[in-house]
């Protein structure tokens, strides 16, 4: 995390540590918290939430301190940091908000895989929100290598078949753009292909 | 749905209704299927997939037949229709893949707001990608009535107080190319505003 986004996390992370107010325990001994127009909800690793009255935004910010909003959320709706992978993350209440502590005996099985589905999407959907192509190009390559790198001499093979049409239609591009794009990292000697496979060389991130 | 989403759909639910080949039984009673390159896996309203094995790609297409894809899945994802609402929407294998039926009982609980998140992502990603501004906006615009919409007597009032702003940073826009394109909904009476509330006329649709 760069010094401009870590200055907005710890911003907002000085909100989301208030201690919450308990309203009341509902029927199963789970606790319920009210937060108020424009409060953050905390940033528990141990918990999910389940919104019983209001609406709450999810949203991350990019290199340029925008806001890209992740999601609308209200009544039923189950929200959480353990819903994200993206750092910052951050839970916005739109007006007067109840949410409930959700027991993670409710979600500690197949629902893992779930949340991660979740955070898969929303990972491609902050992308998409990235102002230029060349932004959008190198943050996927970035998560592509996370998913299916493995290590090679030269830096990090994405071991996954790909042409230039299959990333332009991941990041909504057209294939002339991406092919531009591609080329001039090549020239750059940031990126190769061989045979639809790419590797990011060990210069890629500087 | 409209004819060239129908037939797109058709295409891909004759390949997806195919009876998959049951590979083996897995300690706990569940079956395994194997697919090969490019094919679908079947889109089965009572069944969540797990992938062993290989890479899946789930997409939808915009009304010009383009791509979306919405993420790239491997070993230990889960997948399945009930991960979206987007219709069309498809798994596609980019290699050899095998994947095994999660039993609902794993996942009936809290899982299925946890799936709800995640299709609200999807759905969000899905209008990030649409090409031009116009159509962002009024996909965005039917989705926020379809889940805050209250009937009114001129249409449907979206029960949210929104910005021009707010619908900026949720389509990844700028404010003054929203106020612009929604004046434009205002001048063709599709569309009035009032403290904030958003109202969607009958005709908004036509």
């Amino acid at each position: 995390m760069n010094s401009t986004l870590a200055k907005l996390a710890d911003n907002h992370l000085s909100v989301a540590i208030a201690l919450p107010k308990v309203l009341h325990l509902v029927n199963h001994g789970a606790k319920v918290y009210s937060f108020k127009r424009y409060e953050y909800i905390p940033l528990r690793s141990d918990a999910l939430w389940q919104i019983k009255t209001g609406i709450v935004r999810s949203l991350t910010w990019d290199e340029e301190g925008n806001q890209i909003i992740l999601g609308l959320w209200s009544t039923g709706d189950i929200i959480g940091s353990l819903m994200s992978t993206l750092d910052p993350y951050q839970m916005q209440c739109l007006n007067d908000v109840e949410v409930e502590v959700l027991p993670s005996i409710l979600w500690e099985q197949a629902s893992s895989a779930i949340i991660s589905h979740c955070h898969q999407t929303q990972h491609l959907l902050s992308i998409s929100h990235c102002r230029t192509i060349e932004i959008k190009l190198k943050k996927f390559l970035i998560w592509l290598s996370e998913k299916f790198g493995k290590p090679c001499d030269r830096g990090i093979l994405i071991d996954l078949k790909l042409t230039h049409q299959d990333i332009a239609e991941t990041i909504g591009s057209t294939r002339v753009t991406m092919t531009r794009a591609l080329n001039q990292l090549r020239i750059e000697g940031v990126i190769s292909w061989k045979n639809h496979y790419l590797t990011l060389h060990s210069s890629f991130n500087n």
